[in-house]
């Protein structure tokens, strides 16, 4: 039976994280974690709602709220069905709409909030299935899948049939696959210890907590102070050991020739990767810095904004770690070309990658179903390791 | 005597200009040409105001709006004295206010709200001068003008250093550029006449409406449909004659592949440029566009959201004409980094640039003041040459 989604509220709620200082680092001083929160009501007999969120960081969370506005009539008063039944063509519409567009284009505030809306709609589907999104996606046919995926732009790299033949040729795993994640879970890591904001003492602490919770991977913020640094990484390795992985995050605040002399000095403690050395639009900057201080790999995809400038990341090697964000992209259709994409360009090993779904699940672990699925649907995860 | 900015009026103007069909292309089918306009007012016996906008597109004008009331506290209550003495410092504070920059960072809706203070600021200023903004430019030592650019993420390419030698290289010529400016104008392009919405007829009348207004430089609309495209460019071309120029502007509605394809066709028309002939954000694919097309010249610019995407397209050799907005930047400061940066990548020869400081200057004639100014300031004029 077709539902409609009869009212769209988008709310602005907001954390004051920044009293404490949890989130703060390089760039972000004094975050206040905060998301424009979508709910999709429905005519549903069981009141069924969709949910979705863009993650901000305080101020200007009200510009996002008023983008949703600007873009919910793609959706308000349509049936769930006529969105879902080709929710590429879908994808489009919202995003390319013919006047909206011009503020972005697919990028910033309208990105942000079109992820909201789009990954609301995915709740909602998730729910009418009676599964969980991950269990959705992962039951999808590829062909099903690849007409979830927006192309547009892309087609140098990927295009549908190059889409469809990938996921076919992983289907024959993907059952046993899923087991391995249900049965042995998706590797994560811990940045509750790094916080640029903390005291010598508080990292101490909360390293060994960490250490005790069954952490092996930990990572730090970096790129306020060099003097600063080094003395925080000797610390953190000095707790976690040579054979723990210790990955560092600089939140963009280099220059590229910045971020190549200060992790050379940053070499000596072995971090596994460094993140958001700096500009996210800069392609060509993070391939540079690459090349420069291999084999520390490369990660960023926080703050990029849309699959045109992963696709070039992945063309140009100028990454290791691909770190996608849900509601940074414009919602997890894009979330899957993305994920096809590197499929194409990397062998699986060596890949890693974060969704987020929820405000709650930034502090310790990025990681969420969905991008357990999407892995379960693009890779063979026997391949993935640390 | 010190003024400061007591008010700041943020106003949500719109024409409905999608009833003509004026401004269609390929993928704006429908534009109301609109603005977020900033008016700061201020103490000042003579009641000084500075004017400063975005463009957009309509719908949506208002999330704009909401961004300027999200930003407009780094420049409300403050003297114009404590923004202009050192202006690129206080550029990078809006550009980087520690919670709003979330939103970008530095591009979408966030960056048209800092254009239009950040120009309003430059208006404001030049009026204190008793100049126009162009002539504020042109008197300002090397120095200062170095001191305007925010060089954050782009010093790979460009150092302050490099910025000032340059700029001093060319002192000694620029009064008589100034000067040649003054006497002989600066080149210009007509767009009238080549709407995607327009009829044939229409077309060919505003041709020749054009040819007898003495232009030589007309461009066209493409990329809807490929018989379409060569019908009326074969009509333009026809009314033009072979010496003028005819240039072709996609608004990015090709995939990169499609693109090169598309002019292999349209090549017959002997076209000097085609503008943005994909996504704004493909660097990697404007420079495999540039390969492929040549001598047919790559423009873009209109919709390149920052100084670390012109970076890339220069770095590149990606395009061949630079088209900057100076409302789809931050402003005349991040401008002037760009066209500073260009000049160390190019001869100045065979470029070009957009600045739009005003809405009704988008239908005739997208150059302005501005950009003769900043042309003096880093160029020698007289290898400027179509």
């Amino acid at each position: 039976m077709s539902i409609t989604i009869t009212n769209i509220n988008a709310r602005d709620i907001r954390f004051p994280t920044s009293a404490t200082l949890d989130g703060s680092d390089a760039v972000n001083i004094d975050p206040d974690y905060s998301a424009t929160y979508v709910i999709l009501e429905t005519d549903s007999p069981q009141r069924l709602r969709g949910y979705g969120l863009a993650f901000t960081n305080g101020r200007g969370n009200e510009v996002c709220v008023a983008a949703v506005q600007a873009l919910k009539h793609h959706v308000l008063g349509r049936t769930l069905e006529s969105l879902t039944e080709n929710f590429g063509a879908f994808w489009n519409e919202i995003a390319s709409d013919s006047q909206v567009r011009w503020l972005g284009p697919e990028k910033g505030v309208i990105h942000l909030a079109t992820a909201a809306l789009v990954n609301a709609v995915w709740d909602l589907y998730a729910k009418t299935a009676g599964k969980p999104l991950w269990k959705l996606l992962v039951d999808m046919t590829a062909e099903q899948i690849v007409a979830c995926i927006p192309f547009r732009h892309i087609t140098d790299a990927l295009t549908p049939a190059d889409a469809t033949e990938i996921l076919k040729r992983n289907e024959a795993t993907k059952a046993a696959r899923e087991q391995q994640i249900l049965s042995s879970g998706y590797p994560a890591y811990t940045t509750s210890a790094g916080w640029l904001g903390y005291s010598d003492e508080k990292v101490r602490a909360l390293v060994r907590a960490g250490l005790a919770q069954g952490w092996t991977h930990f990572k730090m913020k970096v790129g306020r102070d060099l003097d600063d640094d080094v003395r925080r990484a000797r610390l953190i390795r000095e707790e976690i050991g040579p054979a723990r992985k210790l990955m560092m995050d600089a939140n963009q605040v280099w220059d590229v020739d910045q971020a190549i002399d200060w992790m050379k000095e940053l070499a000596a403690f072995d971090p596994h990767w460094i993140e958001e050395p700096t500009s996210p639009d800069d392609v060509l900057g993070h391939a540079k810095i690459a090349r420069a201080i291999a084999p520390i790999g490369v990660a960023t995809g926080e703050h990029c904004q849309n699959r045109v400038v992963f696709k070039q990341l992945l063309q140009a090697n100028a990454i290791s770690f691909c770190q996608i964000d849900s509601c940074r992209l414009g919602g997890v259709n894009e979330v899957l070309a993305v994920f096809v994409h590197m499929r194409v360009e990397w062998d699986s090993a060596n890949t890693f990658s974060i969704s987020r779904f929820s405000i709650t699940s930034r502090s310790a672990l990025h990681l969420r179903t969905e991008s357990s699925s999407t892995w379960i649907i693009c890779t063979n995860i026997s391949s993935f390791r640390w």
